[in-house]
């Protein structure tokens, strides 16, 4: 019985991933095709989809701790459900961050066309996809790859960033926009970190054994 | 019994909120007085000390409901403190982010005195010790104060931000400079949301009334 509540729980974790990896990626494709109705669908897909779903599945979680009193294994799947159910609502909201900052960007001539902006947010939406995936295939050889891949993102963030600083630095005109630029960036490099956090806690549950900081990374 | 227990895992919790604490105030110190010591001392603080605490906390938490099973409000209890430890733990790594960039700009002359910086560390303190004073106290009304204090922070975010930008303008040799700034004070503003998440929890625990997204504060 407990076994398949959490089979259910499971699944509205995996339906939360879906939409905040949906929000990702409409967030950035409003960015690059200068789509002003798909960045304010980003934003309805937080509030209220979202953020109603954290609070069921938290409620959810609590309720079958509360009524079955779980023991070991699966005690830290509820306890990672809920972890990663936080994770998910914070890669949310940075997918708004990105999504309000391209509402601002898109009445703006482009600075640049954006090659390694797309590309972090494949990167990244990939990194949470396998995340869940290792999470529901208990799979911490996967959970690995994902923890491997954040160097990836973060090599691109560095790359971003120093070219939009040689930008700003020979056009003053264009610093507002290359700020925006970098810190849509950074909220990518957040959402990637968060995909690892998951990683990280799946290979706690799938191991018991704790590779958290491993290196700072937020 | 587990009353007991829980007192001493929140004892242990509030021990990691005033390593964090400690962390922001230095790393802010670090930055203001170009002291490099200072910065790299918050640094270490955070690893080993922080990261091994946060471990043991959620440890202790999982073993508790384990082994007491417990019902109701002391289940809610147990599970606020693994969320307010992971915030914990994050807050720490935002006040290692900013030592780092501290010591980047350690060794270049200042662009300005930096006034609204330490304005918005202090804030975040104060917010970080309020929230953890009302999950103490278990008072929603103090909790409350912080969610409203979170709007100060974010009036300094923007007010901090246009200035530097305008110095990016009017300067293009001080823009990397200034860039840190931004992403400094954009630390101090994660901090402030994350004291924020902790008040919203409490709110949770005392009222069992969930205030959560009564704004994006991510």
């Amino acid at each position: 019985m407990l076994t398949q509540k959490i089979v259910k729980l499971k699944e509205k974790l995996f339906s939360q991933a879906g939409l905040v990896e949906e929000m990702v990626t409409k967030s950035t494709r409003a960015l690059v095709e200068k789509n002003e109705s798909i960045a304010k669908e980003t934003i309805k897909i937080d509030e209220p989809k979202v953020n109603n779903l954290e609070m069921e599945i938290e409620e959810d979680a609590i309720n079958l701790m509360a009524l079955y009193q779980p023991e070991a294994s699966d005690l830290r799947t509820i306890i990672m459900i809920i972890k990663i159910n936080k994770d998910l609502e914070r890669i949310g909201d940075h997918a708004v961050n990105i999504a309000e900052r391209a509402l601002d960007l898109i009445s703006k001539p482009k600075i640049k066309p954006l090659i390694d902006i797309p590309r972090m947010a494949e990167n990244a939406c990939k990194m949470l996809r396998e995340s869940l995936n290792a999470f529901a295939k208990n799979e911490s050889k996967l959970a690995i790859e994902v923890c491997e891949n954040d160097s990836v993102v973060d090599a691109l963030l560095d790359q971003i960033t120093r070219e939009l600083l040689t930008y700003m630095m020979s056009d003053p005109s264009v610093i507002d926009r290359a700020l925006n630029l970098i810190l849509i960036s950074r909220d990518l490099e957040r959402i990637a970190d968060l995909a690892t956090n998951i990683a990280e806690d799946t290979i706690f549950v799938a191991k018991g054994n704790v590779i958290k900081h491993h290196k700072g990374n937020e």
